[in-house]
């Protein structure tokens, strides 16, 4: 990988390192009213929803990092649509921890629950298009063009769940984040499964 | 690239990909109005100027990380004037979000306008300073020297749309902002049209 | 070590590195109530407890960085669970600001240590499942496995005296504080005096 | 430089990159206020102090950051003394923007200067001790060893002209201001004058 492509790795990391960091701002408790054990405990029970949503879009973050990082061992070249099309992806990440501010204070609100589910889906359309834009372009190392392809059909899969809670937020809101939790689970117990990389292969 | 020039990349790439993380932290709801759907929706609509201020600031960084990783990838050693530049820029890189937050909370004010257009002004000057400095001290590669010269004029002309929209602030302030707008769009196009690189110019 | 291995390596570094500063945070006086150097001197001293669990919290991943730092030098292959392992630890990482902001401002609750040394206890024990799953699955350089052994056995001694802190923070939470204390130092002193690497074995 | 070794500059840049970035978080102006152009302009105004300390923290940082830079280039072999004073010097460089913070709120109270002036000591004292250590242990290039001394000297420099301010404070706060900016002016001159490097010796 040359040093250019390889900088492009690495803001894009940097960018999601800061943001699911950042998701833990949201995590804070009401100092003025925990006097004892007591008050204490019901404050942290009452932080319940924003927990949820910070442990969701801490594994959206890290499902799309596994994804960039997983396709980018075959981008071997870039060209300025690549890197309009990554910057674009960054600007979702990076409202990302807004999103998840909104859905944790109001998420049984179909409005929240939808305007988090666009969030995603803008983030899952411009990843697969990323992936589409590099292939199409020969942009990657063709011997690996059917794990691409592979990953596309899950990248763009996980993009229409969120596409698809967009209106079903409104029917059922709790079924549109329970499809969410679902599909994360599914990504990352496959993931474990990924039968280990040679090291000829990961080099 | 020696690394202790790699290691003046690294830190720039840091600084910009907090800087343009942070950006979205003035996208915030006050939770306290937020009661149902319509409220929701209400405060999400009432977010439009920081939403357009984010947006606005998002692509000023990406344009000028764009624009470092391009000129760097020429840049073939470095000296304490080189290092002070690029400090320089990073120190107006650093005050973006609080730019920012200002034009967010009253883009409608000439002088809000007019101080985000100096802060941006001063980001853009530091910025072609930091090429035409690296090119007169022969700190460039100068095989591709022609590459550079057309890329400070237009690194120039963007500094420029941003010091004449400073008077043009208390004229008009939203055609100025509509100039930036513009400008950014402008980029952005012109990088995508940018034909890929060849894996040996990359390198 | 190959390139993606890197990356991982990377995004887990700038994890550490922005939680760490984060914490830092937390350290904030009150402007309103600091109107000479009396009150400001006053204002710091309150600070005390949030200056203990900023200066602790800073040391706890202090350490997890070194130890992280030192088996991913032993580490040269990776697989699917090795990544969600990772990402694992990171989600604990991410939550010791969190964490390290309801001791500095409750720490003497009895709930407030025993939260904070669950967290750690997480953290701990996501580490020693990484360098335990790593070597089991042979990802790592053989030639170093004793070193690794020994590795494993002080990781998981640290992550056992948190455990073993969460009920002792219910008869004497001080106590459990003092023993955090205690092992960091002992921790640190100990990395202190390992002897110097040499040249070819630190490549 | 070892992978390892490169690990230790990394984490270090990253931490510096985000206490760099997070000094403008304190650069904020009250919303309900501002009204209209004058009304922002006086808060511009009254920012002020605020400003001074940003600028003059973010010279801090720059300073350190380049003599982090600048000696680590000598730097070929470390041990874990190496590592806890890096790691010591990291904690008082994340605390800057706390003491930024209280400068800029307070700096015409003593205290805050000496307070201000003490973080600083403490952050230039670990960074001389940090070149005097590897040096002693001979994890240093040795060619380069007059360069390293010549550079020891003026690190301490730095360290004592804020050692000094420390009382002067109590006397005379303005004068120890203009003391530091003096000093980090100085710093930034002589860094620009320094001559280039050569392609082979920057390597």
């Amino acid at each position: 990988m040359s040093l250019a492509l390889e900088r492009i790795v690495f803001f894009s990391d940097a960018v999601m390192a800061i943001a699911i960091t950042l998701l833990a701002f949201d995590l804070r408790l009401p100092s003025a009213t925990v006097v004892d054990n007591e008050s204490l405990l019901r404050e942290l029970a009452a932080l319940g929803p924003r927990y949820f949503s910070f442990a969701v879009s801490f594994a959206v973050i890290a499902v799309y990092w596994t994804a960039h990082h997983r396709i980018f061992r075959h981008v071997v070249q870039f060209d300025g649509g690549l890197l309009v099309i990554n910057l674009a992806f960054l600007f979702f990440v990076v409202q990302l921890p807004f999103l998840a501010a909104i859905l944790g204070a109001h998420g049984q609100l179909p409005v929240a629950t939808a305007v988090y589910a666009a969030g995603l889906f803008a983030m899952g359309l411009t990843s697969t298009l990323l992936w589409t834009y590099a292939t199409r372009r020969g942009l990657t190392d063709t011997a690996q063009a059917p794990d691409i392809a592979d990953f596309q059909r899950r990248s763009l899969a996980i993009a229409l769940v969120f596409a698809a809670s967009i209106p079903l937020a409104f029917v059922a809101w709790g079924l549109a984040q329970l499809a969410w939790t679902a599909t994360l689970i599914v990504f990352v117990v496959q993931r474990w499964f990924r039968r280990p990389r040679a090291k000829m292969e990961a080099g």
